[in-house]
């Protein structure tokens, strides 16, 4: 089995700022490196970045550009960390522009770098999907496994379901 | 969607001594308590206790009440929680002595107390599992996720595949 | 001894923000009640919040309220968490406005939350101060502990020294 | 100023046994490495290893080693990570040895490894210390630092006072 594992933004990602008298967080590397060497994984994978971006900024542009990359990889299995604001957008606009691969699109509600972090846990549950569903577009959010068209939030908790 | 967790020991709830002039590890609360409450899931679940061993202490005893637990419960969906030397040995038991239930078994290399833990991820790919299987004994270890039939160890590396 | 730690904001009580769609972080409850906890300490203390600031936003007036709320007090011992950016200004302003007690100002450079934080690590030197030093206003940042008036930062690299 | 850290085992450098079938813990490489790089400090510094013990097991020659070790050196101060079982019989051990050198003996109840250890703040405590006493031996644990011959344990709470 290979992974490819697809970096887009999100508060999976989100680093404390380098500057001094910053507010914001920034961008850092994927944290899915930092999880899988917790793993130790005995499947084979790659990490890739398509944007470092919050996901209320993630546009189409971004969107194509995740859509052909897969499109155009000869791998059929794909994890997609994403924030989560707009991470149900990203799925429907998937079902519409890749066919005949596995994608499963998963984040955080806080970034890997805080000891209490969902971080790993929901990328386990999107690494357990790939190798369980066939070809289409998923979503694994807060223990949950759904099809991008039965995917929900419930926007009081922030819970997917 | 309700998922009964069961405690049977193993790395993952091993804590530090609580006596003082101690050296072995001595078996903890459950730590999937502490790992779902980062996750915040949106299914409903218990948590319950059969045995609190090493897993090479585990016996066909132990196992029996196990089976005995899932089989007497209404709840159709199980994640066990279990020490990796003799993880396969429990699963194989259950494959004969449970039908007509999710099982999905997992544990952790290093305890869930260690900050450089395996534990989230492994019972993140678990949870995932009982989404997406019908009935049988599951083996989810290391990104993998096998049945009790298929599931294997490198017993040098330590990883399941 | 009884130590009185005050909280007053900056980067070590830094929270991911509640609201969704949110950028900036938010200030949430003292980090030193978390840190204290597993320190186990055997002295006395109680914590104060004077506010929750970062501290590019500290006034004169806030750190009038400092130094009201230490002068007024009965204790002698005081460490002071702070964001780092005019943290040497306080130490400066209380030295003219604090006499005859211990006062010990420390904070981090990465929130509590974080796991790669050096906020415990900190904490240890600010309180080890109390200990150890006479009346006066003291700064306890990256390993050294200076006087007011002997303290410096590097602002290229953050450290104080 | 430069620190020299001085490793004998104990609790603070306890890691998970790499073998499979492992009970007791095994000591790993010095703590103290892996906690400085968090605190990014402004002094310099080295990492010595004396010994790798269960502080029940250090005996008069292991003291003999970490007194030779600091006579012999030209640095001033020191800190030794130790188990606290045997950390005041060391004090006094060096007490008696090294003279006009500043020494600080600390460690921790939980491992560094734990998320909940209480190591990095109390090595916070003895880094402190050194910086602010005159020559002697001292002990710094649970928030409080004393000399050799005042510091006491609670052997009912394991705390030093």
């Amino acid at each position: 089995m290979k992974l490819v594992f697809i970096q887009t933004g999100g508060t999976i990602d989100k680093e404390y700022p380098h500057t001094t008298k910053g507010w914001a967080f920034e961008f850092g590397a994927p944290a899915v490196t930092r999880i899988l060497e917790k793993l130790n994984p005995s499947f084979e994978y790659e990490i890739v970045s398509v944007c470092k971006k919050d996901s209320l900024e993630i546009t189409d542009h971004d969107r194509a550009n995740i859509a052909k990359l897969i499109n155009e990889s000869p791998e059929s299995k794909y994890v997609v960390t994403h924030g989560t604001d707009t991470m149900i957008e990203t799925a429907k606009y998937l079902e519409q522009h890749v066919k005949n691969k596995i994608v499963v699109i998963t984040g955080a509600m806080l970034p890997e770098r805080f000891y209490n972090s969902d971080a790993a846990i929901q990328l386990g549950t999107a690494i357990a999907t790939t190798n369980l569903v066939k070809s289409g577009i998923y979503v694994a959010m807060h223990g949950v496994v759904k099809s991008s068209s039965d995917i929900k939030r419930n926007l009081k908790t922030g819970q997917f379901f």
